[in-house]
């Protein structure tokens, strides 16, 4: 296939890597020209502009970590509206907001292309490895065109529904329980600290039982070890997300208490200077605000 | 070991049997005697009374489902406090709240005795099986008594620390984790409803991915089956459970705004007739909150 | 009348003050002898004991901080249900809880004795000025009776219903909505300090507007000023009051949430050490959570 | 003055009829002509556009009731900020967001225009009698170009700042505190509710008392009488705000944990069909959130 690639940072470079290995045509794009030197060493055209690299493209994907990012490069002048082919894809594979799929989609339609969500769960190394889970929404004959993409990039797909927005829904979803339970076991790590408990004796109880899973696992241990500082996914990069949750419930008319709860934390996380900290500093703000930290 | 069983209901009667099958001499009290047939013809003395129980025992394990039950057989006149042996120990293996735990402690202290707080986790058929977990809390030498029959009761024991309250602490803990875990699915699974997602995909996308866990596997099944009326642990049951949790955070002074949640939803559920109804219910509550049940 | 009065704190002794000018017979009693120095003074006769203080009383006023004292006090051997005669009121004043108020009814109902509960509103200058706001509720005969000392302690009475928990409910939700007022301002004086405005100026707002009344005026001046030092009622005492009020949410089936965020912020408070501050000092803590104190 | 008014809604209305009566001389424009019939009975020349409003005015105000409206206004083309001379001032006296409010002041600077932020406090009839509460905010010298107008439409001015988002910041609190005002009130008449307490007992409770505001005796009236038809300011309006405020709290970093119960409350009565019911319906979704509406 004849793809274009836009954002290629720590996931879409690998995503991109996967896609040269697969064989395909690729073009890429980033406003970070230094961003394109690993694809371009690899095989990909490197394009000097987004409509540049539309041209012939049947499919672009777009991998941008924020919904204003993915807005200018789809309607700003020689953006993919006004670039794409007629009956091209806009495979949109980042985690964006309702209200912004919702845009994709009418401007897409009105010049006859096509918006397929396709957000990743994941992180880089996976992305890397082609071993990301992939959660599509779209036309079922437009998602079926993206199919052979998906094989090379995921190890699983997930189909949401015809509708894009269906796929971002779950994939914010996905993201609302996992803040959830990294603020859950802050509460709980908290309070197990105040009855003079070593938190890794919580961590074994909850993840050799109800709990045995990456998302214990992983930010629990972040939490016992204290290591905040070597970020995965950044507080800050959360707030983004649970601000896209919080505007989907309002969107939908759901009330989320818990996922307020969640937001409310990692604002005050960041007014207390750790925006740059791995997600898992939910714990932190939770033990400052049980008197635990000075 | 000569060991005493006060509570021989559904987890009670399976714990047991497994110390009837380890070669121990057992005596078993139940205020319902029916309860203690079982035991009875596996080879268990029926004691006629907690005194009647005591008479020799080196261990008394009390397995009740509320405070108020622990707390009638220990202070009561003729009770635990008054009959055990001095250098016996009460193994307390319920989930007891933290001042309960610490009302036990003393009044044993008091009497010559000693309290260990043991709760289990597992459910009935772990514990006919002795797989359960054990969190074990108190002093060293006390805990290693009771070391054999942890062995038997359970797949794995957890050193809480040297006072009971600290077991008492986990064990509140863990139930906070798993109350916030599916108060998070319900919020979950009712957004993605107002988006058209089959439930199904998104206990797929969660399960296969960062939440592959009992915690979501079981509740979230019955949350996507609506199978709330077989209940395992029901919504008054649990709401019993976020009281002992809030006032665990009210002692030591922890603010718990998840698990402030997750109770509210409890509250909630109960006011709209579903006391009775497997704790995964709190995803109809919040389904109902969403608009989404008549 | 014939009257007892336990618990001659800053409340009681104005109270108790108001009795005696209005020309009643009264027994006094508190625990510490020190605080009946000035009702003596003033033609009151000192009790030994409850006991004592209920020989041929009609009615025995309490008006104790804490459910656990006024238990004591009704339930202890010696206590009001012992000694109070047979068709004697208890008329309860204080704050308490509804299980506590349940089982005042039942007990004295024993023993052929009646349950008034009258909680106050208004502080320690309203009760010795005799302008305290009265909320009655219990059967119309005994509340009829406690009309006469209604009147000389009180500006106002409200009939809150012929079930004493009918007015403990009011007095609850009362301290609920204020509570809620000032977290409210908490909220708002520390969004508005980021954005550098005068919180004088929040406050001239909020006062000259919508809430132009004393909860606002007196817990909003002590905002503007940082005056948490001289505590009228402290962050301890609410978190009593705050516990009375999600228990009787918890006995209703009324999920509070706002009153948990209350709760939360007063547990916060005391974790950080502002236990004896003026309640006001939710705005403080507020200031903390947003990363405004140090 | 030569002053422009656009936005003649039940507010503007009410304003831009005080502002002929000082003898002012006024353009208006709405994008519903027949809105501005009445302005142009009382003397006002209605303009085609807004460019044609601007003319050789120094001042515009613009009173519209969503962020997106005073955004088009100001920034489409042939708008304030194309059309405005030099030098003058666009007076915003909505309640608009901060985000609004900070590219109002960016592209009116950049256009030698001055923005000032005057949102007011009141309803319709205070708007029609002149008696709005009026909070200021912008460069010194401007807000005092504009006093002539404050106080033919107000009855009080309060200076936030020299920065226009300090007086949305201060709008925004009042409305916050307002909302959690009603929430708690809602709270407080399901808990006594569910005691058999009549609703307006309470009512008089607190507006006798610590609550005699108009915050608490116009929406508790309301909420006593059921009369949630009659929407002064709808649920529907009261998100909008809810929204925005949650939103000034993101950008500040001020976790508001009430504003978030406020809204998730606004959230489910729209959910369950009360977008136009008046804001007091806040209480009949906390009832129905208790199990006490069908």
């Amino acid at each position: 296939m004849n793809v274009g690639f836009i954002g290629l940072g720590r996931m879409g470079s690998g995503m991109a890597a996967r896609i040269l290995e697969g064989g395909h045509d690729l073009a890429v794009y980033d406003v970070m020209p230094a961003s394109t030197a690993s694809a371009a060493a690899a095989g990909a055209r490197v394009a000097s502009s987004v409509a540049d690299l539309c041209l012939g493209r049947e499919v672009v994907i777009t991998m941008l970590a924020e919904d204003a990012a993915v807005q200018a490069v789809a309607f700003g002048g020689g953006g993919l509206r006004d670039s794409l082919p007629a009956g091209a894809i806009h495979l949109a594979m980042g985690t964006y907001g309702i209200a912004t799929i919702r845009a994709l989609v009418a401007a897409h339609a009105a010049a006859k292309q096509t918006l397929v969500a396709a957000p990743v769960l994941g992180r880089p190394d996976l992305a890397a490895s082609g071993q990301l889970g992939i959660v599509s929404g779209g036309p079922d004959e437009a998602v079926a065109r993206c199919e052979p993409l998906f094989k090379i990039i995921g190890r699983l797909t997930f189909r949401a529904g015809t509708e894009p927005e269906a796929a971002s829904a779950i994939k914010l979803a996905n993201n609302l329980v996992l803040g959830c339970a990294i603020q859950a076991m802050g509460e709980a790590f908290s309070l197990v600290r105040k009855y003079d408990v070593m938190p890794q004796v919580l961590y074994d109880v909850l993840t050799e039982g109800l709990f045995s899973a990456p998302a214990y696992k992983v930010y629990g241990k972040i939490i016992v070890d204290g290591s905040y500082d070597r970020a995965g996914s950044t507080i800050a990069l959360n707030l983004k997300d649970a601000n896209l949750i919080i505007a989907a419930g309002d969107i939908a008319r759901v009330p989320l208490p818990s996922g307020n709860t969640f937001r409310d934390r990692l604002l005050g996380a960041i007014a207390h200077g750790d925006a740059g900290k791995d997600v898992a500093a939910l714990a932190l703000e939770q033990a400052r605000a049980s008197g635990l930290e000075s």
